[in-house]
């Protein structure tokens, strides 16, 4: 017998609208009684491997001790491997597919330990179809391994080093600026980038910035809060997963930069008197001295 | 007193927009502090008893024995019965609306055994209004059952023949093929028919198949598995419940067909040389030799 | 050590697409394993402060003792004071910011005790960004209160009668009728009003009323049930929480009305013969007399 786990988080792009999560639940219960079930969420995009990937990433650090169970997969019914992952020397196992959904999170907190490929069919429901390895594969063996069944036991064992990465995209600094990509956008509207508040700084730009998004170029400032945004400007702040977002004020920046997940964002420093005596003239007069609506 | 149960699965159309759900799982804890409650969805359509009763019936195979919560409730506060019954020798009782929505899942576990009425309006909250009977009937009284309130005591026994049946759609063979029914079309866009894949084996089809949806013609060919499907195509597939299912690959089958839950596909024998060497000429030439784009 | 609670009720604007409350969960069952957490509604709309009130305030009186975890908080970050609130003689502690969400459930059961500013950090988690209290703030705290920690270790006592309170609207009789504001729009469409059953007498009404909404003038007919309303009409219901609601049968009376929570509505007695013999008349003939179609 290996470890017993009284917590099973579980991830999915299942939504709530069906009952896949109510009976995937019921599987787990009906198994290991006494795991509680938390779920991190079921709204991640249909098939979208990434973003399920990041947000089990972005919640690795809070999770209880145990096991992780995550199905955002396309491939369900392919060959693409069943797996196992230990981490943290045993503390918590992650159940899923391997096509790169467990990846970020499982670097995250450490690497892997052991792997298995679940190939030991007797952990699993026998199934009507092959479309739902959430119910009849994932669910079961992340309940067994609760109940303390040693991961060895549910198939054979795999190489860490052979699982399939996940492929995040790296912020450049190029001469016209920090090029970073889009990694997240919530539910505010709020726009995490791929960039560390140290690659801000190395942009020099203090506190206040340009960012280009398409055709346009448009002035942010540094902020603490949401609320210290200008109404209708844009702020760069250092999140809640220590990373910059761009951020508005009680509205949506990815709608204010018509932007989403994977979108491409320039960040600039400001010009040096920008926000102090700026001046954009137009026809020869100074559009700052214009009343409005003209 | 009757057994007791730890478990209520719980169904709705109550979407979790509101604080219908969070109330409901007040009330049974505040009664059956001991009882877990299993949401199994609360995403069904605003007042759609079909689709309801079908998720039940489709999860009924996978919950853990105990209470069956289930509302789908247009007629709340009319004359229409709230009811109890017991399945598989009292191992489970459902609670609801005696409107259909019980009884798919009721006759997929083998049959009502004792129903009752539930009159008894000392197992009721009091209530300001007539409305909410998910928190002032059907919440306590799944609650009380699972604290080992006999069934009898809730009520008046009733016939179970006389409960409200549910009324499924039966595919049917004509002349020009296998006329079905969608049942559900799931979050990813799965369309399952009314189809039983012996039903199926009838057409003669092997594994290529028309379609005809509305004016449509469309092939489609047997997989089992999702990236099995040609990019564009469509398949047809037997899916985790044992019936059915046209899917697509990483797309809606139901947006590529334009259909929705009760609409209406033939399915049909491919012509016997199709999909081997179909030829469509155009102008006196076969398309199949012309270079793509022109 | 304080009072032990074994229950935390949580309501939040943060939806489920995103795993804010997968989190949340995460970080109360670290600290406090033995505590339940009941999801009230995760569904307010983001940042809606008095949405959230009035959803908490609706509930109150069904929620089981213990802590109750309110967040829905535009102002994270600012000055704004995060807060816990004991109600009921510390039967429960409302925990969240202190800008109006906690006040109409405060006021529901009876007032506040003690109340405590949230300032003893040794109680947070430590947090890389500024943006996300619930995590970092709202829900160690409550589940530190869940173990037994005294609201007084929490941070410095401050004046209840100080919190910021939840501004209700209060409808008016006036010379064209009774003037209402919508409280809440819920699922099903119906369309809850500042209205108490008293004031609706006061009308003199009867079981007929008209509406005023925007330009036109409806009628409505009391009800006691959704399905009593006629098809295509409207109904006035005193509803599950003892306030008025407009009502249609199987479809959404905001839809019918065009309205929306804040909107304003004029409830009149009906013309006293209206709905008993009432006939509209077009060019010279009486419209019941017409045949439908022409």
């Amino acid at each position: 017998m290996g470890r017993r786990y009284d917590t099973i988080s579980f991830l999915s792009d299942y939504g709530t609208d069906d009952e896949f999560v109510g009976v995937v639940h019921s599987v787990v219960r009906s198994i290991a009684p006494h795991a509680h079930v938390v779920d991190i969420t079921h709204g991640i995009a249909a098939h979208d491997v990434r973003a399920g990937g990041l947000a089990l990433a972005r919640s690795a650090g809070y999770l209880c001790p145990g096991v992780v169970l995550a199905v955002v997969d396309p491939g369900v019914g392919t060959d693409r491997r069943a797996v196992a992952v230990e981490v943290g020397d045993g503390e918590s196992v992650l159940v899923g597919p391997d096509n790169g959904l467990l990846a970020p999170a499982v670097a995250m907190v450490g690497g892997a330990g052991r792997a298995v490929s679940l190939t030991g069919t007797a952990w699993h429901l026998p199934a009507p179809g092959p479309t739902f390895d959430g119910r009849d594969v994932f669910a079961p063996v992340a309940a067994h391994l609760a109940t303390g069944v040693d991961l060895a036991e549910l198939g054979d064992l795999i190489q860490p080093a052979g699982l399939l990465p996940g492929v995040l995209p790296v912020a450049a600094v190029e001469s016209d600026g920090l090029h970073a990509e889009v990694l997240w956008v919530d539910r505010f509207g709020n726009v995490q980038l791929n960039v560390d508040p140290t690659e801000l700084d190395s942009l020099g730009a203090g506190d206040r910035f340009r960012l280009r998004v398409a055709d346009r170029v448009l002035p942010a400032r540094r902020v603490s809060a949401y609320d210290d945004v200008p109404t209708g400007g844009l702020g760069v702040l250092v999140d809640s997963w220590g990373l910059v977002s761009l951020v508005a004020a009680r509205a949506s920046a990815a709608v204010d930069l018509a932007i989403g997940e994977g979108g491409s964002v320039v960040l600039m420093a400001a010009d040096p008197d920008e926000g102090v005596n700026t001046r954009v003239t137009i026809g020869g007069r100074s559009a700052a001295d214009e009343p409005e609506g003209t």
